[in-house]
């Protein structure tokens, strides 16, 4: 089995600068402090799941790809996997939540994949649902975060600040701020920028991995179908090979609240004009909450913008 | 006097380059072509305006720097010249219209600057407002649009776009398309881009410049009460220091309704996850209303993203 690894980061970041621009660093004030800003809502498919899913596919064999792959997702990793498998000519299937934004579902077709819909508020086991799929094609299964490829993809996000910092003349980054949904962000990043804190931040009731480091094993959220806007970050556990690469490497996890998501998105909206999604705005909520300390070099991830129009308008009118 | 020219907008590209890094040059597709996207409200103050207004205040003397800076504008050269000003370490009055955004009246306060306000609905006349207000204290007029530094520093966007065209195997642009207020931005880019076709685009009822084109001759605006949301872009006349610029080297302008602007806000919020203001997504509507034709190599200019929240909310809710 392939062990997620730094020179496996560096092999991801130099394929997706041979087909990505940079996204923007951008510089903001937060208290006086001017802080880093890594805007991955800007990639194609509005979330740094493009990464993951193009290290993956572009890595698979010319008899796996005859086979096609497999997808689960609530709709990032979804897109960025129908992206990657509509750039290389797989077939790509996708099985995503039927509660998921309906930009996500239609972005994913949009890209040509097939899309398989499992009842997630019911309680359904998206796993198994894929595992079938599997079973029945022979296509290779590309977890959201639980996979080394995806995790080594995720971290060229670090390769990238570490480059774009230099060229404004500053060092590496010391504090990494993300948001945090199985880990895959979270590991890739650890595995990137070795000198860098890494501050993974998860939505109220879907802190597995705050748990989990904080145990030193592998906790599940305590309900699984706890609401929140964050469909991004819904993960009910995060998986041994993630945890292998957090564990003792990164000291904590955070938590933010449903208010506490929305200020941070509006507050990306009018500072950075920029649209973040509920769960792409975690990071930057911790920072605005003061959950976390800033000095001039920490990056915020901001890791993705695919919301509804209706969603975020809500979120601009709210009083909280 | 001095006459904007090329020589200048390449004096201004390299004094930008040094002070922020390129503004990102986004690529989507619209009706199946592949077009680019210059996201300037990404800027620091959120709109290019930051551009002519520093290029501009750093060639002052430092005599006419003591004498300090005064401003007109609607919000977006007003914020721009407040950045600036407060970088340099110089006194701005800016003369604002009492129904600008209130996002954009802040965060010119925020910058430091004193700002005037005259009663725009009224019809005060807001230049006789800022001569007065030169005639006080000597400050130097940094007008918004009619100067030959603004127009060469905005000229820097179109630099910025065959350096950034070039770098990923492209040639120069065929096309550049760009909100139209009283013409700076659109001269800058006649100056910096002298094998493209520019196109300005104004809003319903503010196309000035673009009858202006068709006369021959400086035209205003029939009705200088017109309402409209893209306050950025009411400009009752274009003056002669632009027109010289443009005439003969503009073919025509275009003219773009209020549904077709805020159908270009919902496709900026959905497909490139950005908060643009009505002014600065014209150009974007008269692409997506068809009423300019694209090619692989035409660059669309999202000017600015200054909107206040609840009216951000409304356009992404309504149903035209």
């Amino acid at each position: 089995m392939h062990t997620p690894n730094a020179a496996g980061v560096a092999r991801a970041a130099a394929k997706i600068a041979d087909l990505l621009p940079n996204t923007p660093l951008l510089e903001a004030e937060v208290n006086g402090t001017l802080v880093w800003f890594k805007a991955e809502n800007l990639q194609p498919v509005g979330a740094f799941k493009i990464r993951g899913a193009w290290h993956r596919l572009t890595d698979l064999s010319d008899a796996e790809r005859a086979h096609g792959v497999v997808g689960v997702s609530s709709g990032n990793h979804a897109q960025g996997v129908a992206w990657a498998a509509q750039r290389l000519g797989i077939a790509a299937t996708i099985v995503m939540p039927n509660d998921a934004p309906q930009v996500k579902l239609d972005a994913t077709r949009g890209y040509g994949a097939n899309v398989v819909v499992y009842d997630r508020p019911g309680g359904e086991d998206r796993d198994a649902v894929a595992q079938r799929l599997v079973d029945q094609s022979g296509a290779t299964l590309v977890h959201a975060f639980a996979d080394a490829w995806v995790i080594e993809g995720q971290g060229s996000t670090g390769t990238e600040i570490i480059a774009q910092l230099a060229a404004r003349g500053h060092g590496a980054p010391t504090r990494l701020i993300c948001p945090c949904g199985g880990g895959g962000l979270t590991a890739g990043l650890a595995l990137a920028c070795p000198d860098a804190e890494i501050v993974p931040v998860e939505p109220e009731g879907w802190d597995d991995v705050r748990l989990s480091l904080e145990a030193g094993e592998i906790i599940g959220v305590p309900d699984p179908k706890h609401p929140t806007a964050c469909d991004a970050l819904q993960t009910p556990a995060t998986r041994p090979i993630n945890f292998a690469v957090l564990k003792g490497r990164v000291p904590r996890g955070l938590m933010v609240t449903p208010a506490e998501v929305r200020a941070a998105q509006r507050w990306a909206f009018s500072k950075l004009h920029l649209v973040i999604e509920p769960g792409g705005a975690a990071a930057l909520a911790a920072v605005l909450a003061g959950k976390v300390p800033v000095d001039g070099r920490t990056v915020v991830i901001l890791s993705g913008g695919n919301t509804d129009a209706a969603a975020f308008a809500e979120v601009l009118t709210s009083k909280d």
